[in-house]
């Protein structure tokens, strides 16, 4: 079930088909959903409520063909692998995993690991991939590093196109936002015969502050009894095939932080609040390769600047769709300690957000 | 009248003594407002709607006595002089003037002019002032540049605390906001202790994207007949005696796009949203002086990151505040060309946003 | 007379035509000399020593043809206006000015002018125009602000390709480098079949530091007797014919502190080093004009980020290059209270770089 | 034997007692070195010529005592997890490493395992490590991907202050510096009562590039025959007791660049030259602990930007001394597939740069 399940729609656009960052043809999506274990928290056993996703951004090799992206922070309180890189160069080439706060690394090596198994024979990995995180340790027992390099492997592989499963699934598995149970989101708006699609892991925000199409719904929910609500993070993967240079992915990635903006958010201090945007409008792109010399130059299209409104407010707009999906997409879920944390029912909300309706 | 005064009230926190950046000590602003002829443009005569706006941080020589800052860009399609120096050191070390487009260059001359005569004599100055603006061109003969060195020192030496008058005047002179007459606006919170005040210089946005408190008001209004409506700017600068670093201030900073966000601006393409945030939370910082030299370590006072919160949430809801003061506050006005630019009518405002109240 | 006429060859590259900037074909350099008076400093009156050089990038309209450019602080101690604009849309939009701290403001309201007198009939200016400054304080009248607009017209009209000007002309007529009479410096590089040029105002520098193809002549020359001597600045500009987008623009500009580091500089605290690169490889990006509609894409040329590395060599070699010619093409000036600043003798520099010759 | 020990002296400051990172007090250096296997490579098994190297900026704890930083990128095309958060808090609050490129993740999530292991019952952690690298696939097996949390436990544990071993050591075990057998080298500087230790692990440069004390060394040498001899990186840690704030320790670093350029690095396209600066001159900075609530505010020491210059100049003497370092300390090593990558003779070194002596 999803926000427009229950009658809530969100801004003036037209979603794609799936309503999701899949809608961007070539864009695939991977989950591996860790969940095991139950009662006091015993670092290194569990309970484990935790997991891997996995986006691939196109149907070539996201390790050679790259693309142009650009990045921004609303609050830098976070992990984003291969940041300087992608700043330096504007390019996207490696898949791009979301987990845990503490898993960073395992998650970053494994893909790694995967590119090198994707090489002929001879040939050297040379990667830099990005991973993005937010921070689970109140459900899960995050200190243990529960994820592994199969857990990747296996959402690399799993990854498709369509829906996309949303809510306590992969990376989101053990995320809390506004207050309620959090997790993976995803929207998609088309506009002028491009798309822009949104993923988010949505692990941020305070209930009191949650606000849906302008309507303060944290304000008459029930207040949050867990402590450190405002202790997470939102990471927000936004892709479009669209043709965009690095500086207008920049420039688009900033407007997903007012999409944030809008339904409560703040990037609070303790919140790691990126946002990353991919074009796949460009697939012509030479990789740095060691031992290949590519053509001196080549050839992009470039959407002329004065045709960016349309994609900002797509992405504002996809943003919030995205929170609300993560929001209604997750139930209730008792983790670590025993502490339960209470999903957003769909249908309170909407009745709140269009009330008599 | 503001929009308190309408009933309009934003957010949940508490203003200071004049809901304005004056209420942080020290801070004084002072405008100078051009307005002269009618009919058509004719380059270099008229008519003329426009003006400068000066912001003195403090009660001493903002020359002479810096203060920590940091700014943000949700969109750079503006100029804030002075902006390497103040990102290299930190440091805002003159008064701040606001402008239309045209004009920067002799507003920034200007402060220079005005630190030279306060210099003692032998002292020589060394001065990058920081000065904004936005584009008056539709109400405005811009292209004639009408602002000169002494209005700027009238606005300076008229700058004081207490009540600031909005709309129309100084730098706002020829401004539209969301389609409306927009100009100068400015709001402030008290929080833990500190206060924060938001001077606006609101000249950015679509009609049909405005939104107070949540509400989509800009869709219940008659669309706008403005060419261009969305090719506008808003700067904001930010005051607080909070004791913030510089890299505090640029995080602060960031939050007034946010505040824009929610009142329906995204950083259009056309539109130069920059905001500026100063700290006069200390006021030792000694200044690069040529013949001087200070003392090789100074004491400063540092809030700690984890109550930048309620500093964040001050931030966007006076931004919000102060753009919806700048546009209740601006009356219609005809200017170049007879062009006539509707004001908004703060009691049609309240009924959309508070209705049957 | 210049390095090479003196023997003094930097680097082993392969000059272009004129070892300018100009070589880089369409671009324009042009100058507005100031000096006048002696004896005793008298704020208003004078010794002037001071001017403005205007840099045009292509043979194009400067205002309604822009192209990518890229800018890097090394320190930012200084001024180049227009670097919001040019940072987020990665666009040089306007002739560059260089002068003095003081006429920033005036330079760049001046270069709107122009623009304003370049537009036909109905037309309205939309520019944030780019100048750079570095401090001439010590043997200019600075705080006078002698450069009127129409100087900047002048420098404008007389902007014109092959050999340029060099030492105490325009923006560098007062400055100081490295203890030495400073100012204008030129020189080119030809790579891969592209041009690069790079002109510096240099007014940067302590004297003990001054390197030359490695030898530190700084320590076997007298001490300078200046105060301050370090309190300069350095402005470079790095033109190139090679299709670069504006993120490789961005990493080309950060070279050119490079050979500021490798002839002795450091970018000193007091010192505003900045450098700005533009690219006329591709000429056909649209303007964001207010009433023209560009068409919705284009296709642009890249340079491959493997070619990089020889523009990267080229743009160390000629800021050394520019730098030492700034110095050896500058003669012994006297100005405000009678201040001598010596220059460098060229054949003295030839002797210590490369003895025995 | 180190760069001194053979009569080259870089520069005109003086070391500290050791000459090395280590004496800016309580900074801590560890390596762990793997080498293992000769002959073809076999992905997975070797040869194995690489490590890990971890810094402990204090002798309190890294993890709940930070300090201010920042960091600059001449060139980014690295890794430096942790970034983010570093830019954004001006924070270093982990012990730093330093690894192949292939093996961030493993050393990245082994410092969150060694966090962990630090806190006390009920706590968690709460960390985004730094760890920089470099790519050392030419000599050593790095698909393989050799480095296990195990040896930055080692590494973590074993590190003390006092003389740092260099050359191929730690994370500098596989790496090649201007056509040479690179590594670790490090070097100090004091200045107004004041240290600044730096440490590189080198792996950049072009043989014929190299320059030490302004000869053109590399000239002078037999070319090397290597391939992709500039496909390299050098990672750039600065130290300093001086008190400087985030937005200071940013400019310091950016400096250690200077000192890449002046020993012929130009942060060439493939190579990730990341440099990051921390200051130890504060030590009260409160943590963003989960359950402690920190003092509302505290009080820092600042250096007053005057008084930078010193250590602008110490940190490029101490980047070039340590470059050198680890060229004289780093012997021959054989490699993966047979590979042989020459040290460089110190002996013909001096004889280079000071000729006759």
């Amino acid at each position: 079930m999803r926000a427009r399940d229950f009658g809530i729609v969100v801004g003036t656009g037209t979603p794609g088909g799936h309503n999701a960052i899949t809608d961007v043809p070539g864009v695939k999506v991977g989950h591996t959903t860790l969940i095991s274990g139950s009662g006091p928290r015993v670092v290194g056993e569990g309970p484990v409520r935790t997991g891997v996703t996995v986006i691939v951004p196109h149907d070539g090799s996201a390790f050679d063909e790259p693309v142009y992206a650009g990045l921004h922070w609303l609050n830098g309180n976070g992990e984003i692998t291969g940041m300087a890189f992608l700043q330096e160069f504007g390019l996207l080439a490696s898949p791009i995993g979301l987990t845990n706060t503490g898993s960073v690394g395992v998650v970053r090596d494994a893909l790694v690991e995967i590119e090198v198994g994707s090489l002929g024979k001879g040939r050297q990995a040379w990667s830099l991939p990005v991973v993005g995180e937010t921070w689970d340790g109140m459900l899960n027992d995050i200190d243990g590093q529960h994820v592994k390099a199969a857990h990747v492997r296996e959402a690399y592989e799993k990854a498709a196109g369509g829906p996309v499963a949303e809510g306590a699934v992969g990376g989101g598995t053990g995320m809390i936002c506004h207050g309620f149970k959090g997790g993976i989101g995803t929207a998609s708006r088309v506009v002028d015969g491009y798309t822009v699609g949104v993923l988010v892991q949505a692990n941020h925000g305070r209930r009191d502050r949650l606000t849906v199409n302008g309507v303060h719904v944290g304000r008459s929910l029930p207040a949050s009894a867990l402590r450190h609500e405002e202790a997470g993070s939102i990471i927000g993967i936004v892709a479009t095939d669209a043709p965009l240079l690095p500086h207008q992915c920049r420039r688009v990635a900033q407007r997903a932080g007012l999409g944030v903006a809008r339904t409560g958010g703040a990037g609070e201090n303790s919140s790691g609040d990126g946002f990353l945007c991919f074009s796949t409008g460009n697939r012509n792109l030479p990789a740095s390769a060691l031992d290949a010399a590519p053509p001196r130059t080549f050839q992009v299209t470039v959407l002329a600047d004065d045709y960016l409104d349309p994609l900002f407010y797509a992405v504002i707009e996809a943003t919030e769709e995205a929170i609300v999906n993560a929001l209604v997409a997750s139930e209730t879920m008792t983790g670590a300690d025993d502490l339960t944390v209470t999903g957003l029912d769909g249908r309170l909300l909407a009745e709140l957000v269009t009330p008599g309706t």
